[in-house]
């Protein structure tokens, strides 16, 4: 191993092409299914809502996926992103384990979310179209889109889960900065809003909730998309830069092995992201990773759901997908980590997970954030809300090494917690519900 | 030129050295005096409020003095901060100049404070002290000196101006994830706190009154030292890594000669530490840089100041400091980018300054976070609002660029403007004062 601290590669290594793990999987995962029919999706049942470019890659079979040059120049400004040695962390906890993190808070919108949101608007740009639409939880992903259709001249327009749009008052300025308009969801701007709002007033809204007010306003809307930020293949898939990126650094740091990966999860998006690529490796025989999926208490989807097939949001107007899910009516605690309060897992995560490619634990949030607070000392990072998670579960494990071993750990830290910074002064309080 | 985004320098080329411009000035700066003599102070008259390490720095006459080895491995936790080519930017504008970025803001406090908050709180550490206290404007040097005390073991009490501790809440949230404490001054905690509020009972408070409540907290604790964010020698010569690192970012992008260099100008760290390496240059003549501080209109010390000695803090505590300067006692409007909110300037810089080697203008905060969000869409990274000073500041000389020629521009981004968002929210609704 090496006695660096942080390794950022030079730009000509931004990774060329996607990774697409479909093709690698040992058992085909389960087709999405039309929500009216039942039958499984063709791709023109998407066009209303997807450009093409989108739709091909949902459905695609190619291993590796190229990126548009114009993709990679918006990439360029904040990746490669960097990957460090813990070296304090590791030190305060007085433990033999190597500990790496991946960094994503250093994108513009301080998450991993724009590594898919850009190729997302691009994709629509290119096919027409003048308009985004999108939910979003925390704020972290709106943002992300925000930005991405500032850059190709799009209009922007979020439904944001009501309590992150009430407790999270930055996020909406962070859109506004980036041109985009963010409401509180459930909203009076769309139809499904308002019957939600009728039937629940003082709901505090949830991912499904926000998916339905924006797949309604985008296909009202013949010149608008919508735009997801995770669960779907096309997201995962764009996301798989990270895991590709932390491989090669990883050899710099000349770490030949790695025994665990922990992520956080919500969606799937930011886990499949790193972890993918890290997985081929896995069914390759080049590594033994273990991937551990870091869930909150608050939705524990793959600890405690079904799998089995659910709508995507809480109307039952997207396609029914097969995944492990608490019911598309299933509201979630207002946690703090707003980006991981959704009722299912992506079908790629559900599916590798059902197949024992991954493992899961879920995690309070007081012990996601005594986690987040150790590692701010330490590494000078605060970490999203979200992100707390993987480092709560890395914690775990360290503390079960037994004397004499060095497993490599790597960290997934999908964004900064700069905007989460009043939860942090909730949990300095000791306040801080552990749901 | 080359073809490149983004220059990030490998860890190993974070400058040994820190450098001090006293040696290279073509005239001798005036010598601090004692508050009480009037007599030139010598070093035993600081020994009170600072430790022995930092007294020689600020008395130093040699132009190299070694970065002590445990600082330069707390620096790797973020350094060599990245330098940027604005080619996004340029395309907005449609200019022909080639536009350059340092960007401080990935620091673990998200400014180029903690590039003086270690070292500080290092040789205070190896003095034997265990206790640092200091003032803030808007919060980024009291979390930097927060930061920095947890790294060394030593508890950190901070004096916020009472203007940005309340509008600003995220950054007293900052300094308590790195376990410092943060009061708005006027306090009750201190004597001089106490007579302030009786005399200004509606004052939104400045940093001169919080500096002298912070001194009168050392002074008054033996195992107490006062640390200052900006002003003094010691803090300018910590800065300078980043103008060396700039210099040497500036060869890797193929860029011989630097046209214009664009900072913030406020206590004036942030500015010596980017031109003050590029000042060398220019006095050994392999550079012809123009340097140009950008002040807030709130507090045109350069600009509408008068060069003469006046006290650092408002109740007279500190030493007398030779420089530019709007009065001990003045109290700037409550404007964003309170890390501007100085009475003065650094004694180094107005000595520059005056001898012709620095020029200067000031900016109202309209035209700054103009600039501010054009940067950010551009860019995708939301400068701070002190920062956005440089930005607009380096706006003004490209719209006057004549046809034909491409000057080569660099623009400090002193820090991040994640925790200023509700000042673009003012800005973006048009209810911000342009002052």
């Amino acid at each position: 191993m090496s006695d660096l601290y942080r390794v950022i590669l030079p730009e000509d290594q931004i990774p060329t092409h996607w990774y697409n793990i479909t093709p690698d999987l040992p058992t085909p995962p389960a087709p999405p299914l039309h929500p009216g029919t039942g039958e499984p999706l063709v791709p023109e049942d998407l066009t209303a809502l997807f450009p093409m470019g989108l739709i091909e890659q949902e459905a695609s079979r190619e291993r590796w996926i190229e990126i548009p040059e114009t993709v990679r120049e918006i990439y360029r400004l904040w990746r490669p992103s960097p990957l460090s040695r813990a070296r304090r962390l590791e030190q305060a906890l007085g433990t033999s384990a190597r500990i790496y993190y991946k960094y994503e808070g250093a994108s513009p919108v301080g998450s991993h979310k724009a590594n898919s949101s850009v190729p997302q608007a691009y994709f629509n740009k290119i096919a027409g179209r003048t308009r985004l639409t999108t939910e979003t939880g925390a704020g972290q992903w709106g943002a992300a889109l925000a930005f991405a259709a500032e850059v190709f001249g799009l209009s922007c327009d979020i439904w944001q889960v009501r309590s992150s749009f009430e407790s999270k008052p930055y996020r909406s300025a962070q859109m506004a900065v980036f041109g985009g308009k963010a409401v509180a969801s459930p909203s009076e701007t769309t139809a499904v809003g308002r019957a939600l709002r009728e039937q629940f007033p003082d709901t505090s809204g949830s991912l499904g909730m926000a998916i339905s007010e924006a797949v309604e306003a985008a296909a009202g809307d013949p010149n608008a998309s919508y735009s997801l930020g995770s669960v779907l293949n096309h997201v995962l898939i764009h996301q798989s830069i990270i895991g590709q990126e932390t491989l090669k650094q990883l050899e710099l740091f000349e770490e030949p092995q790695i025994d665990y990966v922990f992520c956080c999860a919500g969606g799937g998006s930011n886990l499949a992201g790193l972890s993918f690529p890290i997985i081929r490796e896995n069914l390759e025989g080049r590594q033994k990773a273990k991937i551990v999926a870091c869930e909150p208490k608050a939705a524990p989807s793959l600890t405690e759901g079904e799998f089995r097939y659910d709508f995507g949001d809480t109307a039952g107007m997207t396609p029914k997908l097969k995944m492990y899910t608490l019911g598309c009516e299933f509201v979630p605690d207002a946690v703090h980590a707003g980006g991981l309060r959704y009722h299912g897992m992506a079908p790629l995560v559900s599916h590798c997970y059902h197949e024992g490619l991954i493992s899961a634990i879920s995690i309070g949030q007081r012990e996601a954030f005594e986690a987040g607070v150790l590692f701010s000392r330490a590494e000078g990072i605060i970490p999203a809300s979200e992100s707390n998670h993987a480092i709560a579960g890395a914690l775990r494990q360290i503390r079960e090494i037994p004397p004499g071993e060095s497993p490599v750990i790597v960290i997934g830290i999908s964004g900064s917690g700069q905007l989460d910074l009043p939860a942090y002064v909730e949990y300095l309080s000791g306040t801080m519900p552990n749901t």
